[in-house]
């Protein structure tokens, strides 16, 4: 694979730049027959977007989705589904000043380096915007999820050093920042608002909770299901670690302290966050993972022209100052991908 | 792919139990004509294998390999090189009693809910005794890089909640503990020798740090290099979380702080651990790893039989009370199969 | 995979179905900064297109593509390449009476096997419509070996048991039926105008012939040259068989006259079809592909309906009666992305 | 993938040289719980070792295999099973005066040209005798297929132009060529032996039909059934060309006899030999592969060493003069592992 397909027996493929013509996917592997159509997916595209709320930037995509094959009379007939949204709001004459400096944060320099040509046009294929070809994908793998009664919910856990105390799960949803606690959410939002006047970002921590998942999912020795999960998350652009159950906090305990027993009812704690030996212990999967600040901000920095030159750098465009509220679909996207393709995987072991 | 193999172009794949006959590992896509032998590879074997030193398993394993195919006087020709190492010291009964028994903190439950069946010995494909296979096909890819001039370091930077206070890359594998800090390395064995007389066991974090990468390795968009690497890191049993550059701490920075500005002598900070967009910017790449307490401990702790019914577990054995010390090798290991296969991969798209 | 993918490190993805919106490919891992543009694509697609002439199917797809993503100023980008063609000329109410009727010779009875469910129209992807995105990517990687030299030439050999006798590559587009004879093309043409006024089909051969390939490309043991070849034609719905060199006729050879001898001057003759072992020769690379009769006639035949009662069938519909003219670009298009998915494989190992 | 690998969801990865230590397997993904010991798998090894006959190399390789990995109490556990063969009978010396010639017909010229460096001992990798890890594997194969009432069947068809005018499965195993017609298998021995005692050898047709097999099985587009049994079959050395029932043949044939009709009772006939469409229709699957006459031979031949020098050759060693009834165990190997392969990936695919 050249890196734009994901997964194995579900398996996804994303194509389009930020600024192209159009961003879509193709989900091969789905199950036939299941009932599906474009309003289903839409409701997750619809979580993503920009626009959304007073903190995310007002580039106006409507990302309407059109699934172009594999459904036919309101089902899935098991053949690629492709779904395309149109780009409607392109402005790359926005980004002709920059077209020769390397944003800090960006993967400007990085792809000039790899392919000796880049589209500057909103970081191109490195934008965010193909995000969105993978929620789109996620929907699918989430109708499929349905059936199994698995339920993927992410969250905001910290923004800019403001921590959730509570969790709340019907206020995820009902504050601009899909935090778990609504008073943590209201600071959040305050402290966005005021590093937007500043033209500066900060970064967060989100979480993910995987329920109803059967005990037994994950292939060792190297698809373990944590590492899957892990390559799913550390793929989007902004998650630089990831950690799982008690994770970096395990530094310091004892076995005694992390091993998680056992009694009749089932595991006594979750220390794990769901998952030993790569393999799925029936126990809700939890993981954490941090989401940098925002590399697009209008204070000045200093970077570098593609000849070399010391150059100051003020990066205009729209901009999310915390990408956390719009990277929680797009992680139960990628959530709901991994998990669906391990189901159907153990299928394919114990057939 | 059963979750056996890893990588793409530069790829292995293991086999073998903790009490099989054998263990070992098919490594192919390797570049033909390579000077190699048995005594380079050695040479890695004996950084991780059991008994090396008075706070690792008394389990003795000289962990001798033999190379059986893939090299032709003295060279590699480009077929899959196989590498295996006999199990000279199994005392399958020692596992007798707690054969139908599942350890907490260990994969038996899990294994047993995938598969429906488990070798009870040794934890057998679940054991770290599987690492040595990776361990064998990570020195291949060693030598592969050592042209590239790759330099690939991990050392153990807190144990059981002491941290490494200075960085001294020649003490590393002086002290039994491969810390960097040779003060910190003291406190920890101390610290470990005690938690042994206890019965107990400690987690702790290993960093890694990768020098001499060019820029422009990584596929993205789901093929990102920290993804792989992500993949690379949880697949080894006792990690539960990565963390890439300034981690978790990026939660609480601002974009005008986190953000890597470039001058004419390239980065000016590496708060991005040298991947940006998910391909490495030249700097070096630098994420730590938490490594969990070893799940074995003499202690007594509570669990469920197979058929339900509580009971208490004694974990006997041969076990070592932290796993940071040996699992070095096995991170040095993985990691240079995902920076070689990348350079490959890489080749493959400018050709 | 779930089987719409091909190839390795250059790889396509197609979707769509005979009926639905659109049909397309995705290609990733094109080498970055080619020039490439719609007009050279669409030279391809229009060899494949329907009503190029007398012998083809009048239906009416201009099948203009559009590049979707992947082309900057005129240039690779390195990144997915999708390619879209629009389905123009739809008449799925044409197949309303044989929905619930198995088509002999046609895969509306595997497909309802296999998935359960069925689009009817027009086989949906069983159809030969999805060959036209595999075009479209193949002049993509024929683009990319141009600069390799490479060249890559079918032509019908064998139709309705009229061989050809010489070999004129010039007159190959110069007939409807791409033959490399033109005395026999044009017994071909009358033959095949015969049969269409009869309602029946006939099957040929197909030979193809790859000039230029560098000595020293395929992947032992399993991933051979010839080996992935065969894979390429037999994904081809209409193809039943391939033969390598002299093919069936070496049942009958000794292998005192099968060897190929080497001269000073390089391979004596090309008894092989320049794969030896699996790996190029540098010699041309010969095969040959039987084609079958189009399944679609018009003549009356008996089959059954979806609940098992026998039934007559008369299949109307636009179809050609034989299938040599339009798979002749379509096998290139296979060839040309095996072979520079192979340059780019030897790439990476010697890398 | 580098080539050495094989299948999706059961897998396997094979090493060793013709005169290396050890040859070998590694068979991923096997369904847990399985009973299964050496003395299946040994059946198989003896069915395709040299010297069972007086038409094969006298090479004394018992081929006693032993499983090292994968198999606990006598069954299966979902975990990689590694078989392994010593080589016994290595005399390399043998190949001391080729080492600088390239043998006709051999894969000496076209590894040197691809690796740059080669074991010259007996071909190496490039050797018939990697196709005995094959067998191992399809053995395994083999035993799973047996619960899904699955049967392949291989048999020699012709070979030096004596065709089997009779099929008589139960004389296949009692004769020495393999034969499925008594009379012919005596005609056809006795060639051989002429053959032999000129130095020379001879071409064949193995049939291979496989019973049982459900409707529904195969990927499109790319992954058909056929097209993957065409890469398994072209994947060993000798096989040149393979045919789906009526084969090359159907480019004589019109669509109204080629087209199989269905009736209340299934197919009426079987031309497209089980598989339309790349899906299994429930028919018999049956294909034909030719394969060459065997490279090596005693009769002098000319060739050019490794400075381009013409040098006459004569190829001393061990060889068979018809490969015919020994490929046949492999052919069967191969078509065990496509088939329980695609078994797993329809359980995937409708889970």
């Amino acid at each position: 694979m050249a890196g734009s397909t994901f997964g194995e027996r579900l398996k996804m493929t994303t194509f389009g730049e930020s600024h192209g013509l159009e961003v879509g996917v193709i989900v091969d592997g789905v199950t036939p027959g299941v009932e599906l159509d474009e309003a289903y997916i839409q409701v997750q595209m619809d979580r993503r977007r920009p626009g959304q709320s007073s903190v995310t930037t007002p580039r106006k995509e409507y990302d309407k989705i059109r699934i172009v094959s594999g459904i036919f009379e309101g089902r899935t007939t098991g053949t690629p589904l492709c779904i395309i949204l149109n780009n409607t709001d392109m402005k790359p004459s926005a980004y002709d000043d920059i077209k020769s400096l390397y944003r800090p944060g960006h993967a400007d320099y990085t792809y000039d380096q790899k392919y000796g040509i880049r589209d500057y046009r909103g970081s191109g294929r490195a934008s965010g915007r193909e995000t969105a070809a993978r929620v789109a994908a996620g929907a699918v793998a989430r109708k499929l999820l349905e059936k199994r009664n698995v339920s993927v919910l992410a969250y905001t856990k910290e923004i800019g050093g403001i921590r959730c105390e509570t969790f709340d799960p019907d206020t995820i949803e009902r504050n601009a920042v899909r935090a778990c606690d609504p008073v943590a959410a209201e600071r959040m939002i305050k402290h966005i608002e005021e590093l937007a006047l500043e033209g500066d970002s900060c970064g967060g921590i989100v979480e993910c909770r995987i329920s109803g998942v059967a005990a037994g999912l994950g292939e060792p020795v190297f698809d373990k299901l944590d590492a899957e999960l892990a390559k799913a998350m550390l793929s989007i652009g902004a998650i630089k670690g990831i950690e799982f159950g008690t994770g970096f906090q395990a530094a310091t305990m004892r076995g005694s302290e992390h091993n998680d027993e056992m009694g009749a009812d089932g595991f006594k704690t979750n220390h794990a966050g769901g998952i030993i030996g790569g393999i799925s212990t029936g126990a809700d999967i939890v993981f954490r993972v941090v989401v940098k600040p925002t590399s697009s901000i209008s204070k000045p920095q200093m970077t570098v022209d593609v000849e070399g030159n010391e150059k100051p750098i003020t990066t205009i465009g729209r901009h999310d100052p915390s990408i956390c509220p719009r990277v929680v679909p797009v992680i139960e996207a990628m959530v709901c991908m991994v998990i669906e393709d391990h189901y159907k995987r153990q299928a394919a072991l114990l057939d």
